[in-house]
């Protein structure tokens, strides 16, 4: 079904509610590779409630169903196998508490025409209840396949290359066979293709992959952990294209440029070579 | 504080409620290692709800709770930290459903008197909703230590050696660094024994050791995969003794005797050779 703009852009869900505890953070953590080694204090602090950090990533997570649902939106109607995660950006208004109860409002900003296909953003900001303050927004840019052509602003470029020369950081994330599998009971994203090898197969991919946004966290600890010394709540905002899969197993290597304010980062599946993550970006707060 | 055998033995605690989904059981089974290889289909049958089996240790998690709280029973309080998970029993009355509710009655069967120390035994039975039938039993061996010399019966012996020739099966089963950190989470044993290395080593390890009853899953499962076809449902009962702790990380050595009706197993630390599990035997259904 074709892009209708007028009915798509702006175009609002119902509000959600979403609460999470420390064990939703520490199982969290555990889904993007956290606790290894386990006897390291910096490790600890992401998976022992005694004095838990909590990841700015975490902030994908209460806003996850309802970014699902959002690309199901009146003028959007797609089918959830045409979409791609294209784009993820986090904004990290005040560092995530370790358990909290957020109601959240999500909105379709833009639409873009990228000629094969459509460019949607979606916006979420969610209100921590205890504040009444908005505590972290999510962007995500969701490319609709074969929805492009409709006429529409192919919007501003958003590649945004690391600078030239050699990186200040370079990390090496490994991920466990079983990471995907973690991962889709952390975060409660089902989709079958991170765990059953005959969708993966329908899909195009030779067997099951990482879910993006579990790249997108293992990305962020890496950066966290080595550039910005093991202190969570100094990201302000995240943002990065997802450019390419990992499976599980892999390794994933992410180089790190600091630049002062932003930190400019890539990352790469160090098993095959090929770019995962690309114009990722980390301003500090 | 002394053992009062009249009020402790019989003693029984409020039955207690426990429900249970498939992602519980799916991150238990997590918890246990199970998803190593992630594309092997019988692993695939533990971690995803598409076609779900349950292993027969899962029947210790509902228990878990009310078999902490009846080592503080009446007639028998002592410190949590003067007692020792001794030994452990499931009687597996049908197969574990992926998803269900039951009722708990527990009670304290015997409490021996072996000198160093008390043998207490707590027997938990489960009621699943559903049909009003037992579904498992749990027998819990408590070693308090410095709480024997009362005068009470020693009890039986209930070593089990295992056949004296070379075991029919030898299964390697290697544990992640962050195993015990995700067994707490899966089974909600919080014990800070298990990831705090302060704690452990005020209990006298050098480092945070396995949950006993994570080896004693992790061994089941061994035994499922390599001895039973990998068909969970043909355990009727597993008892063995916990000998010897596991550090996370550590490669757990099982060897299995196939002796008809029923397995006789030992398990070590492969790392250090030293027997983790004994006395173990497992009967088909």
């Amino acid at each position: 079904m074709p892009i209708d703009l007028s009915r798509a852009i702006g175009a609002e869900l119902p509000a959600t509610e979403f609460s999470w505890s420390d064990d939703d953070v520490i199982l969290y953590h555990l889904g993007i590779g956290a606790g290894d080694p386990p006897t390291d204090p910096r490790e600890l602090r992401y998976v022992y409630e005694g004095d838990l950090h909590v990841l700015p990533t975490y902030a994908t997570i209460p806003q996850f169903s309802m970014m699902m649902s959002m690309a199901m939106i009146d003028g959007l109607d797609v089918n959830l196998a045409q979409v791609l995660h294209g784009e993820h950006e986090i904004v990290v208004h005040s560092p995530v508490p370790t358990s909290g109860k957020v109601t959240q409002s999500g909105r379709i900003t833009d639409v873009f025409d990228k000629g094969k296909g459509a460019l949607a953003v979606m916006e979420i900001v969610s209100i921590l209840e205890k504040t009444g303050e908005p505590v972290f927004t999510n962007r995500a840019s969701i490319f609709i396949r074969g929805e492009g052509g409709f006429g529409g602003d192919p919007g501003p470029s958003t590649i945004d290359e690391p600078p030239d020369r050699a990186p200040d950081h370079v990390v090496e994330s490994p991920t466990l066979p079983q990471q995907a599998l973690l991962y889709r009971m952390a975060s409660g994203d089902k989709n079958p293709l991170h765990v059953d090898p005959g969708f993966a197969a329908f899909g195009g991919f030779e067997r099951p992959i990482l879910h993006g946004l579990c790249t997108y966290g293992i990305v962020g600890k890496a950066v966290v952990d080595h550039a910005l010394d093991a202190q969570p709540e100094d990201v302000a905002s995240f943002k990065a294209r997802f450019s390419g899969v990992v499976f599980p197993g892999e390794t994933i290597l992410t180089r790190i440029w600091d630049e002062g304010d932003r930190l400019a980062l890539v990352a790469e599946s160090k098993d095959r070579g090929t770019r995962v993550l690309s114009s990722g970006v980390i301003v500090r707060r």
